[in-house]
Protein backbone atom coordinates (compact mmCIF):
# COMPACT_ATOMS: atom_id res chain seq x y z
CA UNK A 1 0.00 0.00 0.00
CA UNK A 2 1.18 3.63 -0.94
CA UNK A 3 1.65 5.76 1.98
CA UNK A 4 -0.11 8.17 0.28
CA UNK A 5 -2.90 6.22 0.97
CA UNK A 6 -3.26 5.89 4.29
CA UNK A 7 -1.84 9.21 5.08
CA UNK A 8 1.18 10.41 7.50
CA UNK A 9 -0.96 9.67 10.56
CA UNK A 10 -1.55 6.31 9.08
CA UNK A 11 1.85 5.64 8.92
CA UNK A 12 2.86 7.30 12.23
CA UNK A 13 0.58 4.56 13.90
CA UNK A 14 2.48 2.09 12.16
CA UNK A 15 6.11 3.64 13.50
CA UNK A 16 4.51 3.42 16.95
CA UNK A 17 3.57 -0.13 16.83
CA UNK A 18 7.20 -1.03 15.22
CA UNK A 19 9.50 0.35 17.72
CA UNK A 20 7.80 -0.04 21.04
CA UNK A 21 10.10 1.09 24.05
CA UNK A 22 11.49 -1.32 26.20
CA UNK A 23 13.85 1.16 28.19
CA UNK A 24 11.96 2.71 31.42
CA UNK A 25 14.21 5.73 31.10
CA UNK A 26 12.12 6.73 27.46
CA UNK A 27 8.82 9.14 29.32
CA UNK A 28 7.52 10.02 25.94
CA UNK A 29 8.87 9.09 22.44
CA UNK A 30 6.83 8.94 19.38
CA UNK A 31 3.51 9.91 20.98
CA UNK A 32 4.58 13.73 22.04
CA UNK A 33 6.51 16.80 20.10
CA UNK A 34 9.80 15.68 21.60
CA UNK A 35 10.81 12.74 23.09
CA UNK A 36 10.79 12.82 26.75
CA UNK A 37 13.97 10.74 28.27
CA UNK A 38 15.30 10.33 32.29
CA UNK A 39 18.01 12.85 32.79
CA UNK A 40 18.71 13.42 36.32
CA UNK A 41 17.11 13.71 39.31
CA UNK A 42 15.67 17.16 39.04
CA UNK A 43 15.36 17.58 35.25
CA UNK A 44 14.01 15.20 32.02
CA UNK A 45 16.14 15.76 28.40
CA UNK A 46 13.97 16.94 25.67
CA UNK A 47 15.28 15.11 22.20
CA UNK A 48 13.47 16.46 19.24
CA UNK A 49 13.92 16.80 14.98
CA UNK A 50 12.44 18.24 12.35
CA UNK A 51 13.05 18.26 8.46
CA UNK A 52 12.24 20.91 5.74
CA UNK A 53 12.61 20.11 2.43
CA UNK A 54 12.70 22.17 -0.67
CA UNK A 55 9.96 22.90 -3.01
CA UNK A 56 7.77 20.82 0.10
CA UNK A 57 8.24 22.97 3.54
CA UNK A 58 10.21 25.78 1.19
CA UNK A 59 10.68 27.20 -1.75
CA UNK A 60 14.11 29.16 -2.86
CA UNK A 61 12.27 32.16 -3.86
CA UNK A 62 12.52 32.90 0.27
CA UNK A 63 15.78 34.44 0.91
CA UNK A 64 18.26 31.89 2.62
CA UNK A 65 18.33 34.06 5.66
CA UNK A 66 14.34 33.34 6.22
CA UNK A 67 14.97 29.57 5.45
CA UNK A 68 17.50 29.17 7.91
CA UNK A 69 15.56 31.17 10.66
CA UNK A 70 12.53 29.13 9.71
CA UNK A 71 14.29 25.67 9.72
CA UNK A 72 15.34 26.24 13.42
CA UNK A 73 11.97 28.05 14.53
CA UNK A 74 10.42 25.05 13.51
CA UNK A 75 12.37 22.66 16.10
CA UNK A 76 13.13 25.86 19.37
CA UNK A 77 8.99 25.78 18.93
CA UNK A 78 8.48 22.08 19.06
CA UNK A 79 11.20 22.50 22.67
CA UNK A 80 8.66 25.45 23.51
CA UNK A 81 5.60 22.94 23.63
CA UNK A 82 7.10 21.03 26.18
CA UNK A 83 8.47 24.06 28.35
CA UNK A 84 11.75 22.80 27.72
CA UNK A 85 15.00 25.15 27.62
CA UNK A 86 16.79 24.77 24.09
CA UNK A 87 20.50 23.54 24.76
CA UNK A 88 22.47 21.77 21.98
CA UNK A 89 21.40 21.25 18.10
CA UNK A 90 23.22 19.43 15.10
CA UNK A 91 22.69 20.45 11.46
CA UNK A 92 22.30 18.31 8.76
CA UNK A 93 22.07 19.50 5.29
CA UNK A 94 21.25 18.08 1.73
CA UNK A 95 22.86 20.46 -0.67
CA UNK A 96 22.87 20.77 -4.36
CA UNK A 97 25.83 21.01 -6.25
CA UNK A 98 25.03 24.61 -7.32
CA UNK A 99 24.50 26.23 -4.45
CA UNK A 100 26.82 28.70 -2.99
CA UNK A 101 28.69 29.41 0.24
CA UNK A 102 27.72 32.85 0.73
CA UNK A 103 23.76 30.84 0.30
CA UNK A 104 24.92 28.40 3.03
CA UNK A 105 26.40 31.43 5.35
CA UNK A 106 22.90 33.13 4.93
CA UNK A 107 21.27 29.79 6.19
CA UNK A 108 23.44 30.11 9.07
CA UNK A 109 22.43 33.56 10.32
CA UNK A 110 19.18 32.25 9.66
CA UNK A 111 20.23 29.31 12.54
CA UNK A 112 22.16 31.66 14.36
CA UNK A 113 19.39 34.56 15.00
CA UNK A 114 17.39 32.37 17.59
CA UNK A 115 21.17 31.90 19.39
CA UNK A 116 21.36 35.05 20.41
CA UNK A 117 17.58 34.72 21.54
CA UNK A 118 17.92 31.50 23.60
CA UNK A 119 21.34 30.66 23.90
CA UNK A 120 21.63 27.22 22.72
CA UNK A 121 24.47 26.08 20.85
CA UNK A 122 24.92 24.39 17.41
CA UNK A 123 27.75 21.57 17.94
CA UNK A 124 27.97 19.83 14.89
CA UNK A 125 25.71 17.68 12.22
CA UNK A 126 26.46 16.66 8.30
CA UNK A 127 26.52 16.87 5.02
CA UNK A 128 25.48 14.93 2.28
CA UNK A 129 24.66 16.06 -1.83
CA UNK A 130 21.06 16.44 -2.57
CA UNK A 131 19.29 17.24 -5.80
CA UNK A 132 16.93 19.93 -3.48
CA UNK A 133 17.90 21.68 -0.56
CA UNK A 134 17.32 19.83 3.11
CA UNK A 135 17.34 21.02 6.20
CA UNK A 136 17.26 18.57 9.32
CA UNK A 137 18.10 19.92 12.64
CA UNK A 138 17.38 18.04 15.91
CA UNK A 139 17.87 19.42 19.32
CA UNK A 140 18.18 18.63 23.28
CA UNK A 141 16.96 20.40 25.59
CA UNK A 142 16.00 19.75 29.29
CA UNK A 143 12.65 20.62 31.43
CA UNK A 144 12.05 20.21 34.93
CA UNK A 145 10.39 16.82 35.51
CA UNK A 146 7.87 18.61 37.38
CA UNK A 147 6.78 21.46 34.92
CA UNK A 148 6.45 19.04 31.60
CA UNK A 149 3.03 19.76 29.79
CA UNK A 150 2.23 16.23 27.85
CA UNK A 151 0.02 15.99 25.44
CA UNK A 152 -1.68 13.16 27.26
CA UNK A 153 -2.60 14.86 30.73
CA UNK A 154 -4.95 16.96 29.85
CA UNK A 155 -8.25 16.92 32.64
CA UNK A 156 -11.99 17.22 32.08
CA UNK A 157 -12.77 20.68 32.68
CA UNK A 158 -9.66 22.43 31.55
CA UNK A 159 -9.77 25.75 30.19
CA UNK A 160 -7.90 26.19 26.49
CA UNK A 161 -6.08 28.78 26.09
CA UNK A 162 -3.59 29.87 22.99
CA UNK A 163 -0.69 32.08 23.52
CA UNK A 164 -1.68 34.84 20.35
CA UNK A 165 -4.33 35.76 17.96
CA UNK A 166 -4.27 33.21 14.71
CA UNK A 167 -3.77 34.22 11.27
CA UNK A 168 -0.69 36.68 11.20
CA UNK A 169 0.82 37.55 7.95
CA UNK A 170 3.60 35.78 6.88
CA UNK A 171 3.71 33.89 10.18
CA UNK A 172 5.47 30.94 8.36
CA UNK A 173 8.28 32.70 8.30
CA UNK A 174 8.60 35.35 10.88
CA UNK A 175 7.34 33.89 13.49
CA UNK A 176 8.63 33.39 17.61
CA UNK A 177 8.69 30.06 19.36
CA UNK A 178 7.38 30.39 22.77
CA UNK A 179 10.39 29.16 24.67
CA UNK A 180 9.72 32.54 26.60
CA UNK A 181 6.30 32.39 27.04
CA UNK A 182 6.19 28.66 27.74
CA UNK A 183 8.52 29.07 30.80
CA UNK A 184 6.80 32.24 32.08
CA UNK A 185 3.66 29.43 32.34
CA UNK A 186 5.33 26.75 33.63
CA UNK A 187 6.91 29.10 36.45
CA UNK A 188 4.26 30.78 37.86
CA UNK A 189 1.18 27.99 36.93
CA UNK A 190 0.25 25.01 36.93
CA UNK A 191 -0.18 23.45 32.93
CA UNK A 192 -1.95 20.48 32.74
CA UNK A 193 -1.09 19.94 28.27
CA UNK A 194 0.28 21.61 26.30
CA UNK A 195 1.84 21.86 22.25
CA UNK A 196 2.60 24.04 19.75
CA UNK A 197 -0.10 24.73 16.69
CA UNK A 198 2.00 23.93 13.74
CA UNK A 199 0.01 21.58 12.31
CA UNK A 200 -3.36 23.58 12.84
CA UNK A 201 -5.35 24.54 16.08
CA UNK A 202 -7.87 21.58 15.28
CA UNK A 203 -5.54 18.50 14.25
CA UNK A 204 -3.05 19.55 16.99
CA UNK A 205 -6.18 19.77 19.86
CA UNK A 206 -7.28 17.00 18.50
CA UNK A 207 -3.94 15.11 19.62
CA UNK A 208 -4.25 16.29 23.00
CA UNK A 209 -8.17 14.89 22.66
CA UNK A 210 -6.90 11.44 21.58
CA UNK A 211 -3.88 11.12 24.04
CA UNK A 212 -5.74 12.23 26.91
CA UNK A 213 -9.14 10.35 26.42
CA UNK A 214 -11.45 13.62 26.34
CA UNK A 215 -13.35 15.93 24.31
CA UNK A 216 -13.31 19.36 23.92
CA UNK A 217 -15.72 22.71 22.97
CA UNK A 218 -14.16 25.62 21.51
CA UNK A 219 -15.87 29.10 20.49
CA UNK A 220 -15.46 30.83 17.66
CA UNK A 221 -16.28 34.21 19.17
CA UNK A 222 -13.48 33.35 21.69
CA UNK A 223 -10.82 32.27 18.60
CA UNK A 224 -8.29 35.40 18.20
CA UNK A 225 -7.83 36.51 14.93
CA UNK A 226 -5.71 38.64 12.64
CA UNK A 227 -7.55 41.25 10.09
CA UNK A 228 -7.67 38.61 7.30
CA UNK A 229 -10.06 37.80 4.69
CA UNK A 230 -10.21 33.90 5.67
CA UNK A 231 -13.14 32.05 7.75
CA UNK A 232 -12.45 30.56 10.93
CA UNK A 233 -12.84 27.02 9.13
CA UNK A 234 -9.76 27.77 7.54
CA UNK A 235 -7.85 29.82 10.47
CA UNK A 236 -8.67 26.75 12.67
CA UNK A 237 -7.05 24.10 10.10
CA UNK A 238 -4.16 25.98 8.82
CA UNK A 239 -0.79 25.16 9.80
CA UNK A 240 2.22 26.81 10.85
CA UNK A 241 0.78 28.98 13.29
CA UNK A 242 3.53 28.20 15.88
CA UNK A 243 1.63 29.75 19.15
CA UNK A 244 1.40 26.91 21.91
CA UNK A 245 -2.27 25.50 22.62
CA UNK A 246 -2.42 24.97 26.52
CA UNK A 247 -4.68 23.53 28.80
CA UNK A 248 -5.25 24.48 32.63
CA UNK A 249 -7.66 23.63 35.59
CA UNK A 250 -10.95 26.30 35.90
CA UNK A 251 -8.83 27.73 39.25
CA UNK A 252 -5.57 28.20 37.42
CA UNK A 253 -7.10 29.78 34.36
CA UNK A 254 -8.51 32.52 36.92
CA UNK A 255 -5.40 33.66 37.10
CA UNK A 256 -4.21 33.73 33.85
CA UNK A 257 -7.28 35.75 32.22
CA UNK A 258 -6.34 38.13 35.06
CA UNK A 259 -3.25 38.44 33.43
CA UNK A 260 -4.89 39.76 30.22
CA UNK A 261 -1.48 37.55 28.18
CA UNK A 262 -3.05 34.48 26.87
CA UNK A 263 -6.61 33.81 24.87
CA UNK A 264 -9.16 31.23 26.40
CA UNK A 265 -10.74 29.76 23.27
CA UNK A 266 -12.76 26.77 25.15
CA UNK A 267 -12.66 24.04 27.67
CA UNK A 268 -12.31 20.20 28.07
CA UNK A 269 -15.27 18.10 28.03
CA UNK A 270 -15.53 14.12 27.63
CA UNK A 271 -14.73 12.09 25.41
CA UNK A 272 -17.85 10.49 24.50
CA UNK A 273 -18.83 14.49 23.95
CA UNK A 274 -16.25 14.42 21.16
CA UNK A 275 -14.93 17.79 19.81
CA UNK A 276 -17.39 20.52 18.42
CA UNK A 277 -17.18 24.01 17.86
CA UNK A 278 -19.80 26.42 18.93
CA UNK A 279 -20.33 29.37 16.04
CA UNK A 280 -20.53 32.69 16.16
CA UNK A 281 -24.45 32.27 16.36
CA UNK A 282 -23.84 29.85 19.23
CA UNK A 283 -24.59 26.68 16.67
CA UNK A 284 -22.96 23.67 17.52
CA UNK A 285 -20.84 21.97 14.57
CA UNK A 286 -18.69 18.75 14.66
CA UNK A 287 -14.92 19.91 14.10
CA UNK A 288 -13.48 17.38 11.03
CA UNK A 289 -9.71 17.32 11.52
CA UNK A 290 -8.20 19.34 8.17
CA UNK A 291 -5.01 20.48 9.43
CA UNK A 292 -1.35 20.36 7.42
CA UNK A 293 -0.17 16.99 6.18
CA UNK A 294 2.90 15.74 4.18
CA UNK A 295 0.34 12.94 2.70
CA UNK B 1 31.53 30.74 -4.56
CA UNK B 2 29.99 27.78 -5.40
CA UNK B 3 30.57 24.89 -2.59
CA UNK B 4 31.89 22.38 -5.70
CA UNK B 5 34.54 24.28 -5.61
CA UNK B 6 35.28 24.59 -1.59
CA UNK B 7 35.13 21.11 -1.65
CA UNK B 8 33.16 19.66 1.20
CA UNK B 9 36.31 20.11 3.87
CA UNK B 10 36.39 23.42 2.88
CA UNK B 11 32.84 24.11 4.00
CA UNK B 12 33.09 22.50 7.26
CA UNK B 13 35.74 25.16 7.85
CA UNK B 14 33.58 28.06 6.96
CA UNK B 15 30.95 26.65 9.29
CA UNK B 16 33.09 25.85 12.61
CA UNK B 17 34.50 30.01 12.13
CA UNK B 18 30.83 30.83 11.75
CA UNK B 19 29.66 28.60 14.99
CA UNK B 20 32.29 28.98 17.61
CA UNK B 21 31.14 27.80 21.04
CA UNK B 22 30.77 29.42 23.95
CA UNK B 23 29.13 27.21 26.94
CA UNK B 24 31.74 25.86 28.29
CA UNK B 25 29.58 22.78 28.63
CA UNK B 26 30.41 21.55 24.82
CA UNK B 27 33.66 19.65 24.95
CA UNK B 28 33.73 19.24 21.40
CA UNK B 29 31.56 20.37 18.68
CA UNK B 30 32.18 19.95 14.99
CA UNK B 31 35.74 18.70 15.14
CA UNK B 32 35.13 14.99 16.15
CA UNK B 33 32.96 12.61 15.18
CA UNK B 34 30.29 13.06 18.06
CA UNK B 35 29.43 16.54 19.71
CA UNK B 36 31.08 15.77 23.12
CA UNK B 37 28.79 17.18 26.09
CA UNK B 38 29.07 17.77 29.70
CA UNK B 39 26.89 15.65 31.05
CA UNK B 40 27.08 14.48 35.11
CA UNK B 41 30.11 13.94 37.20
CA UNK B 42 30.84 10.49 35.74
CA UNK B 43 29.68 10.81 31.98
CA UNK B 44 29.54 13.09 28.97
CA UNK B 45 26.85 12.88 26.65
CA UNK B 46 27.53 12.11 22.48
CA UNK B 47 25.25 13.79 19.98
CA UNK B 48 25.73 13.18 16.27
CA UNK B 49 23.81 12.36 13.23
CA UNK B 50 24.62 11.04 9.51
CA UNK B 51 22.24 11.68 6.13
CA UNK B 52 21.86 9.47 3.36
CA UNK B 53 19.98 10.49 0.21
CA UNK B 54 19.23 8.29 -2.23
CA UNK B 55 20.75 8.41 -5.71
CA UNK B 56 24.39 9.61 -3.98
CA UNK B 57 24.53 7.27 -0.77
CA UNK B 58 22.50 4.45 -1.62
CA UNK B 59 20.30 3.75 -4.51
CA UNK B 60 16.58 1.56 -4.28
CA UNK B 61 18.41 -1.44 -5.75
CA UNK B 62 19.30 -2.12 -2.73
CA UNK B 63 16.81 -4.16 -0.21
CA UNK B 64 15.00 -1.14 2.01
CA UNK B 65 15.78 -3.55 4.54
CA UNK B 66 19.43 -2.95 4.07
CA UNK B 67 19.04 0.50 3.54
CA UNK B 68 18.29 0.67 7.06
CA UNK B 69 20.96 -1.40 8.10
CA UNK B 70 23.03 0.97 7.02
CA UNK B 71 21.41 4.29 7.93
CA UNK B 72 21.73 3.25 11.24
CA UNK B 73 25.08 1.69 11.23
CA UNK B 74 26.69 4.65 9.93
CA UNK B 75 25.32 6.44 12.89
CA UNK B 76 26.28 3.61 15.68
CA UNK B 77 29.33 3.90 13.90
CA UNK B 78 30.19 7.54 14.82
CA UNK B 79 29.28 6.18 18.54
CA UNK B 80 31.85 3.98 18.33
CA UNK B 81 34.99 5.56 17.31
CA UNK B 82 34.07 8.08 21.00
CA UNK B 83 33.88 4.11 22.54
CA UNK B 84 30.67 5.34 23.17
CA UNK B 85 27.04 3.17 24.27
CA UNK B 86 24.23 4.26 21.94
CA UNK B 87 21.31 5.32 23.85
CA UNK B 88 18.46 6.94 22.20
CA UNK B 89 17.98 7.78 18.35
CA UNK B 90 15.41 9.89 16.44
CA UNK B 91 14.96 9.29 12.32
CA UNK B 92 14.00 11.92 9.85
CA UNK B 93 12.37 10.65 6.55
CA UNK B 94 12.25 12.58 3.66
CA UNK B 95 9.45 9.94 2.28
CA UNK B 96 8.87 10.38 -2.03
CA UNK B 97 4.98 9.95 -2.53
CA UNK B 98 4.97 6.22 -4.66
CA UNK B 99 7.21 4.68 -1.45
CA UNK B 100 4.95 1.73 0.15
CA UNK B 101 4.46 1.13 3.70
CA UNK B 102 5.84 -2.07 3.82
CA UNK B 103 8.98 -0.63 2.05
CA UNK B 104 8.95 1.90 5.09
CA UNK B 105 8.22 -1.39 7.39
CA UNK B 106 11.69 -2.94 5.68
CA UNK B 107 13.85 0.26 6.51
CA UNK B 108 12.78 0.19 9.88
CA UNK B 109 13.77 -3.55 10.31
CA UNK B 110 16.92 -2.75 9.27
CA UNK B 111 17.27 0.09 11.44
CA UNK B 112 15.66 -2.34 14.32
CA UNK B 113 18.45 -4.95 13.41
CA UNK B 114 21.00 -3.10 15.76
CA UNK B 115 18.54 -2.63 18.68
CA UNK B 116 18.75 -6.41 19.92
CA UNK B 117 22.71 -5.77 19.54
CA UNK B 118 23.17 -2.75 21.23
CA UNK B 119 19.89 -2.25 23.32
CA UNK B 120 19.59 1.15 21.91
CA UNK B 121 15.91 2.94 21.31
CA UNK B 122 14.44 4.81 18.60
CA UNK B 123 12.37 7.62 20.37
CA UNK B 124 11.27 9.43 17.65
CA UNK B 125 11.65 11.84 14.11
CA UNK B 126 10.13 13.79 11.70
CA UNK B 127 8.17 12.99 8.26
CA UNK B 128 8.29 14.79 5.41
CA UNK B 129 7.75 14.66 1.63
CA UNK B 130 10.87 14.59 -1.16
CA UNK B 131 11.50 13.67 -4.35
CA UNK B 132 14.15 10.96 -3.16
CA UNK B 133 14.31 9.11 0.06
CA UNK B 134 16.50 10.81 2.17
CA UNK B 135 17.05 9.15 5.53
CA UNK B 136 18.77 11.31 8.57
CA UNK B 137 19.45 9.72 12.12
CA UNK B 138 20.49 11.61 15.41
CA UNK B 139 21.75 9.33 18.31
CA UNK B 140 22.75 10.09 21.34
CA UNK B 141 24.94 8.06 23.66
CA UNK B 142 26.91 8.27 26.48
CA UNK B 143 30.77 7.83 27.95
CA UNK B 144 32.96 7.75 30.86
CA UNK B 145 34.60 11.06 30.90
CA UNK B 146 37.86 8.97 31.33
CA UNK B 147 37.48 7.02 28.58
CA UNK B 148 36.72 9.07 25.84
CA UNK B 149 39.20 8.74 22.77
CA UNK B 150 39.48 12.56 20.74
CA UNK B 151 40.84 12.82 17.61
CA UNK B 152 42.93 15.67 18.89
CA UNK B 153 44.90 13.41 21.70
CA UNK B 154 47.05 11.36 19.41
CA UNK B 155 50.55 11.21 21.16
CA UNK B 156 54.11 11.13 19.26
CA UNK B 157 55.43 7.64 18.74
CA UNK B 158 51.85 6.12 19.83
CA UNK B 159 51.70 2.67 17.64
CA UNK B 160 48.45 3.50 15.14
CA UNK B 161 46.04 0.01 15.08
CA UNK B 162 43.04 -0.44 12.79
CA UNK B 163 40.28 -3.07 14.00
CA UNK B 164 40.46 -5.38 11.31
CA UNK B 165 41.18 -5.82 7.65
CA UNK B 166 40.55 -3.56 4.53
CA UNK B 167 38.45 -3.96 1.45
CA UNK B 168 35.70 -6.57 2.57
CA UNK B 169 33.23 -7.28 0.01
CA UNK B 170 30.23 -5.52 0.18
CA UNK B 171 31.48 -3.71 3.20
CA UNK B 172 29.43 -0.80 2.86
CA UNK B 173 26.29 -2.66 3.17
CA UNK B 174 27.14 -5.69 5.74
CA UNK B 175 29.63 -3.45 8.41
CA UNK B 176 29.51 -4.01 11.60
CA UNK B 177 29.56 -0.67 13.82
CA UNK B 178 32.44 -1.34 16.39
CA UNK B 179 30.60 -0.57 19.70
CA UNK B 180 31.89 -3.90 21.45
CA UNK B 181 35.54 -3.69 20.19
CA UNK B 182 35.58 0.46 21.37
CA UNK B 183 34.23 -0.59 24.50
CA UNK B 184 36.38 -3.29 25.05
CA UNK B 185 39.62 -1.25 23.79
CA UNK B 186 38.67 1.21 26.29
CA UNK B 187 38.14 -0.99 29.12
CA UNK B 188 41.15 -2.64 29.20
CA UNK B 189 43.80 -0.30 27.56
CA UNK B 190 44.72 3.54 27.66
CA UNK B 191 43.76 4.63 24.04
CA UNK B 192 44.60 8.24 22.95
CA UNK B 193 42.99 8.72 20.57
CA UNK B 194 40.50 7.39 17.91
CA UNK B 195 38.59 7.66 14.85
CA UNK B 196 35.83 5.40 12.10
CA UNK B 197 37.13 5.14 8.61
CA UNK B 198 34.21 5.79 7.36
CA UNK B 199 35.72 8.42 4.96
CA UNK B 200 39.04 6.34 4.06
CA UNK B 201 41.89 5.12 5.83
CA UNK B 202 44.54 8.10 4.79
CA UNK B 203 41.49 10.83 5.27
CA UNK B 204 40.13 10.15 8.84
CA UNK B 205 43.70 8.73 10.21
CA UNK B 206 44.56 12.73 8.43
CA UNK B 207 41.94 14.64 10.36
CA UNK B 208 43.66 12.77 13.80
CA UNK B 209 46.82 14.29 12.77
CA UNK B 210 45.44 17.61 11.75
CA UNK B 211 44.12 17.58 15.05
CA UNK B 212 46.53 16.60 17.52
CA UNK B 213 49.31 18.36 15.31
CA UNK B 214 51.40 15.47 14.85
CA UNK B 215 52.63 13.15 11.82
CA UNK B 216 52.44 9.44 11.01
CA UNK B 217 54.23 6.73 9.23
CA UNK B 218 52.18 3.57 8.36
CA UNK B 219 53.93 0.42 6.23
CA UNK B 220 51.59 -1.40 3.26
CA UNK B 221 53.46 -4.52 4.23
CA UNK B 222 51.29 -3.92 7.74
CA UNK B 223 48.25 -3.16 6.21
CA UNK B 224 45.55 -6.00 6.36
CA UNK B 225 43.33 -6.30 3.40
CA UNK B 226 40.93 -9.16 2.56
CA UNK B 227 41.74 -10.58 -0.88
CA UNK B 228 41.00 -8.00 -3.42
CA UNK B 229 42.25 -6.95 -6.89
CA UNK B 230 42.72 -3.44 -6.03
CA UNK B 231 45.68 -1.99 -4.95
CA UNK B 232 46.89 -0.35 -1.53
CA UNK B 233 46.55 3.17 -2.82
CA UNK B 234 42.05 2.63 -3.21
CA UNK B 235 42.58 0.57 -0.56
CA UNK B 236 43.78 3.11 1.74
CA UNK B 237 41.53 6.02 0.00
CA UNK B 238 37.88 4.12 0.01
CA UNK B 239 35.39 5.34 1.90
CA UNK B 240 32.92 3.30 4.00
CA UNK B 241 35.42 0.91 5.80
CA UNK B 242 33.48 1.74 9.16
CA UNK B 243 36.44 -0.17 10.65
CA UNK B 244 37.88 1.89 13.67
CA UNK B 245 41.66 3.49 13.51
CA UNK B 246 43.02 4.21 17.07
CA UNK B 247 46.45 4.80 18.62
CA UNK B 248 48.03 4.02 21.97
CA UNK B 249 51.70 4.74 23.40
CA UNK B 250 53.88 2.06 22.29
CA UNK B 251 54.03 0.30 25.87
CA UNK B 252 50.12 -0.35 25.88
CA UNK B 253 50.74 -1.48 21.98
CA UNK B 254 52.59 -4.14 23.29
CA UNK B 255 49.37 -5.46 25.46
CA UNK B 256 47.22 -5.03 22.71
CA UNK B 257 49.71 -7.01 19.93
CA UNK B 258 49.79 -9.94 22.53
CA UNK B 259 45.92 -9.84 22.14
CA UNK B 260 46.23 -10.72 18.37
CA UNK B 261 42.79 -9.18 18.00
CA UNK B 262 43.67 -5.92 15.92
CA UNK B 263 46.49 -4.65 13.47
CA UNK B 264 49.23 -2.54 13.98
CA UNK B 265 49.93 -0.60 10.42
CA UNK B 266 52.32 2.47 11.71
CA UNK B 267 53.41 5.26 14.28
CA UNK B 268 52.76 8.68 14.91
CA UNK B 269 55.31 11.18 14.22
CA UNK B 270 56.25 14.98 14.66
CA UNK B 271 53.86 17.18 12.43
CA UNK B 272 57.04 18.42 10.47
CA UNK B 273 57.66 14.83 8.67
CA UNK B 274 54.53 14.79 7.57
CA UNK B 275 51.99 11.67 6.49
CA UNK B 276 54.09 8.68 4.58
CA UNK B 277 53.59 5.76 3.17
CA UNK B 278 56.58 2.86 3.48
CA UNK B 279 55.52 1.05 0.27
CA UNK B 280 56.31 -2.90 0.43
CA UNK B 281 59.84 -2.36 -1.31
CA UNK B 282 60.48 0.06 1.85
CA UNK B 283 60.40 3.33 -0.25
CA UNK B 284 58.87 6.52 1.12
CA UNK B 285 56.30 8.02 -0.14
CA UNK B 286 54.16 11.45 0.54
CA UNK B 287 50.34 10.34 0.91
CA UNK B 288 47.90 12.56 -1.07
CA UNK B 289 44.46 12.05 0.82
CA UNK B 290 41.83 11.08 -1.60
CA UNK B 291 39.15 9.74 0.25
CA UNK B 292 35.22 10.00 0.29
CA UNK B 293 34.27 13.67 -0.30
CA UNK B 294 30.27 14.97 -1.16
CA UNK B 295 31.67 17.78 -2.87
Amino acid sequence: MRISRIGEFGLIENIKKWIKHKDISVIKGIDDDCAIIEFDKKNYLLFCCDMLVEDVDFTREIPFYLIGRKAMGVVLSDIASKAGIPKYSLISLGLPKDITLNSIKELYKGFKFWMKKFSFEIVGGDISRAERLIIDISMLGRVEKEKVPLRSNAKLNDIIFITDRLGKPKKHLYFLPRIKEARYLVNNFSINSMIDISDGLTQDLNHILKQSNVGAVIYEKLIPTFKTKKDIETIINQGEEFELLFTVTPKEAKRIIAKKLYYPIGQIVSGDYGFKLIDKNFKEKDIRIKGFRHF
